[in-house]
């Protein structure tokens, strides 16, 4: 049994690429931002917003899944999807980035990670074999393996070592998957059979080590491929350097995912680097916190300048946000602790996000991507003063 | 110049009334609840939810806003519509019960109310004049008079006191508003000219206080009367004895509101005794806190119960929430402290409340009401031990 997940490639413009690919829950168009659905909802959000948003896919992060509300309770109610009541596409990562980053007293081994849980201390142990079980049950339509996450900046030798773990794990998590396919493991509740599992390279901002990972990652053989380990705090101008060197020797006819990236500006200068998924909390998070993209560079609502300001939060947005309020009504909402400030707010955002990507996807199609990524930029820029 | 304000009592069940009222924002039929919009936002919602709600009109609180954002502001923006982007009616309340049960270091006297802010300590006072002059830079549809609130139990020298204080207080605020409809006032910008004022009956649970003010306040001529001083933490029988002995007195050709109730079955057994308008957080806030009001009575979503129920939280409800999640997602949300939940929550109590009205408007308008408020009273009592 293999994973009925393809990709097709329609069209490319420069190193930016358009195409598709094929789920049991639908179809994506790439490239594709995914809206980050933490704990089963993307934070302030209902679906049907994120639907009509034209978000085609989300993501699910199986770590906090995991301990709340459990992966067997979510296999119980038929899958993540059923659970949540989202009918399109999921991607679920395998939890190791939240071990490395929420958890509390890990213990790396080769085996896996052990570590204390965020929410109540109690102990747990994730393994390759483990992430990918979890993931089975959840039955997002894409699953991470399992790798590991180093911070930034780290030694070479140990980012080489890890990077190698991380390999090693790979491997574990595509024989596990491949078992399973193949009925061979009891009391897995496989929920979505058509799961495919996408490879992650790693090696920091070391050329040689994510060379060398990208191949041995390619030569397991996922359905696609990610770039992790990046969007940690390295300089900019090295990660869009790190991304084009990677995305460059991964197999042209799959999927490439740049994971938990970025910024509007990062989504344009690594599409042009050949980069098809992005993922990132910052659309939904700084709405939260006030923080707004628009068409001529991010707004912050809560400065005072604001207060009187009638105008819609971006005139060149149609999102509900910007049709119906005030920049000054905006502003009122977050100072005032309005729960729908931050619901308004993440509308816009995440509009604005999609929008983006409806963008580049227009421009690479009609061979235009590298005018709109110039034009973008110096828009982006305009009022960046207002941080 | 007076208010093109006017009720049309269109139908009568019992004691039960089919009416709607006019304003210079539009109609809202009778019996009407009004969700509270405290700072110019219902809680967890979107004006457009409200509008597909079918909330005909909804509340402001004085107090609130003209401590945040500030009424002048406000004016300046065009008034309350305006800057909030709501197109239907709005009522105001005087700001009189946030200051008795809000503000911090109240000074009464014959003037007015003196007191401290309670977001950041400042001095303010507000009299009869001030609330009608700051209710007429928001620019509501209708405007309430500034009363007195006393805490229950009260003594009845005490009750009587303060009741006919708040007569006082009545007289001047509808002085205060004929010299702004006259332009004998300066300094007050009037954003909305055809706003209304209703006058606030007081009196405890006090009979004869009751009628007395209802008396002198009808004598005084208000575009519409109201209850206050009830659900104040007095039985529910008690309030229903006092709420039907004043209806009973006040004009028959217009509007009759009972402020700050209540539960579903207050509505209905309310209606039964002669009111037209109510408004309440209890949907909003009580959906903030997981409480659930269904065609079975109430829901406690955080419940073990249903961390595993795959059901809608109400079959017969047709509301965004019913009609996508399961009780079991509601209550993950909810255990989660996702945002979403108090929205989806907060969507299908306004759903239920507003749902309630118009059942309650179709029954009186078949003269049936008395059917409806049986068959709804016994199945709101099925579910009553979940709390």
């Amino acid at each position: 049994m293999s994973s009925p997940f393809s990709f097709i490639l329609r069209h490319t413009d420069g190193c930016a690429r358009l195409g598709e690919f094929h789920t049991p829950h639908g179809t994506v168009e790439t490239p594709a931002f995914m809206p980050v659905g933490t704990q089963g909802a993307v934070k302030a959000t209902r679906h049907a917003d994120l639907e009509a948003l034209d978000a085609q896919i989300i993501l699910g992060n199986t770590y906090h899944l995991f301990l709340r509300p459990g992966d067997e309770l979510i296999a119980r109610r038929g899958g993540l999807h059923r659970f949540i009541g989202w009918t399109r596409p999921i991607l679920t990562d395998s939890g190791g980035y939240q071990v490395f980053s929420l958890a509390e007293r890990r213990v790396i081994s080769e085996e896996g990670a052990q570590f204390r849980s965020h929410l109540d201390g109690s102990l747990h142990m994730l393994t390759p074999e483990r992430a990918v079980d979890i993931q089975a049950r959840l039955g997002s339509d894409i699953a991470m393996v399992f790798d590991e996450c180093l911070a930034f900046p780290a030694e070479r030798a140990a980012v080489a070592h890890s990077m190698e773990r991380s390999v090693r794990w790979a491997r574990r998590c595509r024989e596990r998957l491949d078992q399973l396919r193949n009925g061979r493991v009891n009391g897995v509740t496989i929920t979505n059979p058509g799961q495919a599992q996408f490879g992650i390279v790693q090696g920091g901002v070391v050329q040689e080590l994510r060379l060398a990972s990208a191949a041995a990652t390619v030569n397991i053989g996922f359905e696609g491929y990610a770039i992790g380990g990046l969007s940690v705090g390295e300089p900019t101008q090295l990660m869009y350097s790190v991304v084009a060197d990677t995305a460059r020797v991964l197999p042209h006819d799959q999927p490439r995912y740049l994971m938990g990236t970025g910024t509007p500006e990062d989504l344009v200068e690594c599409v042009a680097r050949g980069i098809d998924m992005f993922d990132c909390v910052m659309p939904t998070r700084n709405a939260r916190n006030g923080q707004l993209f628009t068409s001529e560079g991010r707004v912050n609502i809560k400065n005072a300048r604001y207060a009187e300001d009638d105008r819609p939060l971006d005139e060149a947005c149609g999102c509900y946000t910007c049709r119906t309020h005030s920049r000054a009504y905006l502003r009122h909402l977050y100072m005032a602790g309005e729960m729908t400030s931050g619901a308004l707010n993440t509308l816009h955002n995440l509009s604005f996000y999609l929008d983006t990507m409806r963008k580049i996807r227009d421009a690479i199609s009609l061979r235009t991507f590298e005018k709109f990524r110039q034009e973008f930029l110096r828009a982006a820029s305009r009022l960046s003063s207002d941080q």
